[in-house]
């Protein structure tokens, strides 16, 4: 077992999961005020990479939740759930690219961030096409179908 | 506190930390045998996206870790932990799109992986572009000399 320690929470009122178009989505990330040093610099990224923790997802279930069908996928075959981006996971990590629109004190405001209002935040990194992004991908044939109104 | 637990463990026979040259790196990701059914689609994905721990890290010191100089920059002023990619992180997780060489049983064979033989594994997603990319970003001006020799 591994242990983390949030560096900061998410502020947004979203009080419900699944909300869809989180595109929209302004939060506020107020990092840990014994944090804030390592804020220095950020503003010279336009997007960083957040890692939170879906802190009110129920205990993972084997039985019902290692493969099934995705998000509006009703009538395809079950899933495995590391071929899918479902929240109910072993570890519910959310890793969410999103866009800095202001850096102020020790809050980060950001829009594109999927998280509900309270999310523990782990870490933040800055965007680098590098280590982030992959230019040519495959993906399954489902996926732009259940893409339809998330972001 | 947040606890969480692995799903898997990286083989490669890299012992050391700063290898570099990453790209090049071939790793087995060993999923426990329980999660296994959790695979199920991951084929059809030509890149995943790799949670991992990095447990040989020691314990985060802000004194001297929440700013300092990135990679092979000393001649700029430091910078915060969370605007560069240091492993030296509050909470070490570390975020890495890899390909998907094969799927064989329990073992995906990837490229790609920054991670040390015997490295955790917290989660394993598919890479999905609307998800995980940035089509265009900016970045700081140190970044690509930083970059030299890590991929």
């Amino acid at each position: 077992m591994i242990s983390v320690n949030p560096i900061g929470v998410v502020h947004n009122g979203i009080g419900k999961m699944s909300t869809g178009n989180w595109a929209q989505a302004e939060s506020r990330i107020q990092i840990h005020e014994d944090m804030v040093p390592g804020l220095q610099g950020l503003a010279d990224f336009s997007h960083a990479v957040v890692v939170f923790y879906l802190d009110r997802i129920p205990p993972f279930e084997k039985d019902t939740q290692l493969l099934r069908k995705p998000r509006g996928m009703e009538h395809l075959p079950p899933v495995g759930v590391f071929a899918q981006r479902t929240k109910f996971r072993p570890n519910p990590i959310g890793v969410t690219p999103v866009r800095l629109v202001s850096i102020k004190g020790n809050v980060l405001t950001v829009t594109g961030l999927d998280a509900m209002d309270g999310t523990p935040v782990l870490d933040v990194k800055p965007y680098i096409p590098e280590f982030d992004g992959i230019e040519k991908s495959k993906q399954a044939d489902w996926v732009p179908a259940m893409l339809k109104g998330y972001f």
